[in-house]
């Protein structure tokens, strides 16, 4: 059955089948109300909010299946999460198909948007849905919360800061890119054993989210480039510039670092933390974007 | 200057320029940092979330003004906000367009989206961009609070019930849908004088929205044609039909009928309210959908 023929109320009605009830005691008001109502966790910390969207033809291709389309349009602002070392706890879903899209299909990303959600213990709450004239654009805002003392973010990373990644860069976007799972558990264990400076979620390679992060702390940085873990069957060039990791980058007091890979291995045996460099003073030659090349891939130019 | 030669971080900076700093004291995070991270006015109430989007091609047209359609995309769930007479605070933008979009356009698409939030008091502190191969989407997503007591929802009404609304019905798509301002002040003002028993907001029309208040809330519905308050200009087909009236239809026990619309007029002198008719016991012949056309909007069919 197409999606023009069911009908906006009746898809949601379906959809709704599966989703949280709204008399759950932490949801007052959710899918098919006006607004989601909810009560959060804990009402002396942060709250955290995030929206990303993945687009057919960029984010996806139609071949795609809708269960890891779905996965991966929950994982990716779930990842920023990670990057906050927040706790993400409800979510609102904006879908954007054509009259003619399949109804299977949607229940399909559905069916991973919720999984994926469940994986962290978020609640899908409410959403929207509209029709185009173009391609498939999925939304997902989420929203949660984050102690006072553990918020992380891209700015704070001082000159002398070790620069860690976890896991391994490059060659995501063959498979692991509809698959991952974001960082959320480890960037949780972070900031409860360590103070870390700045952090970020890799989402567009090495090579383009570094200077950001660099960028926001008023720093500059120094990378190691053969030190680099890169990713079985990538190269030193994909694990810069390719993208799609979501694997942490933080930086920390290099005085941490030594205790840090210790605690880390007994914590996480099976994911890789590696010492990638350091940031640094800012240089004044510095320019606003570095090229993605992995060759051009040092400061000062 | 099209978006495809500027990149989305010379965009996010020109676009940030613009927006509340993450240094402000409920902000601590904002635009250019992964997430979003703020602090709730009043951790005792309830978190309330709205998403919704507007579509080129469907919820506007090419040649809408920006600023237009900037207004249109933030006051959409803002409605959604009057519907639950809750306060909002943040909201987050995704915006999707392929790369030949002018750079000016976006600029003042965003000025429209600040000027409608800025109408609301309420901070855009995220978003993200995304490139496509189909037309622009405008995704938003809002959050703010609501006071246990004062929470509305499309639940609550009972058999009995006097049905109200607000303004004037129909004629909408003509320019107001470009240009309306949701009631907010009016919701706020409901909640805080008089038990409202359920309440929405009128986008998609009186004839396909209030059977949706009457399934929330498990009762009928009788409405009186001819004292349907009808726009200038529109018919009571229109009227009933058209939709993107974003007006509020509430459900109040009768007895308070009167003392309301004699406090209403001191309030709101410029503003009407209708009476249009009550909330019955549900008929046992009660169809899941009712035409949207006026000739047949009545129960039981």
């Amino acid at each position: 059955m197409k999606l023009g023929s069911l009908g906006e109320d009746l898809l949601l009605d379906q959809i709704a089948r599966d989703l949280p009830r709204a008399d759950n005691r932490k949801i007052f008001a959710g899918v098919g109300d006006d607004c989601a109502i909810v009560q959060m966790a804990d009402a002396q910390n942060l709250v955290v909010l995030k929206t990303d969207c993945v687009v057919e033809g960029v984010h996806f291709l139609r071949k795609a299946k809708a269960l890891h389309v779905g996965w991966k349009a929950m994982m990716r602002p779930l990842s920023d999460f990670a990057a906050a070392s927040a706790v993400p706890r409800f979510a609102l879903i904006t879908l954007i198909a054509p009259q003619k899209t399949d109804v299977a299909w949607i229940r399909e990303l559905y069916r991973g948007l919720r999984k994926s959600a469940d994986h962290f213990d978020v609640s899908i709450v409410g959403g929207e849905t509209s029709s185009t004239p173009g391609p498939i654009a999925v939304s997902v805002s989420v929203i949660g919360f984050v102690e006072r003392n553990r918020a992380a973010s891209r700015r704070g990373g001082k000159p002398g800061d070790a620069l860690f990644v976890t896991g391994r860069l490059g060659g995501a976007v063959r498979q692991k890119h509809l698959k991952f799972v974001p960082r959320i558990v480890e960037s949780r264990w972070l900031t409860k054993n360590f103070f870390i400076h700045a952090m970020m979620d890799l989402s567009d390679g090495l090579g383009a989210d570094l200077p950001r992060l660099a960028h926001a702390s008023k720093v500059g940085f120094n990378i190691d480039v053969e030190n680099l873990p890169v990713a079985r069957g990538a190269d030193v060039s994909a694990a810069i510039s390719e993208g799609e990791d979501y694997e942490l980058l933080f930086a920390i007091s290099p005085r941490n670092g030594i205790h840090l890979a210790r605690a880390w291995r007994r914590e996480f045996p099976k994911l890789s933390l590696t010492r990638i460099g350091s940031l640094s003073q800012k240089s004044k030659s510095e320019k606003r974007k570095l090229p993605l090349g992995y060759i051009h891939f040092q400061q000062p130019l």
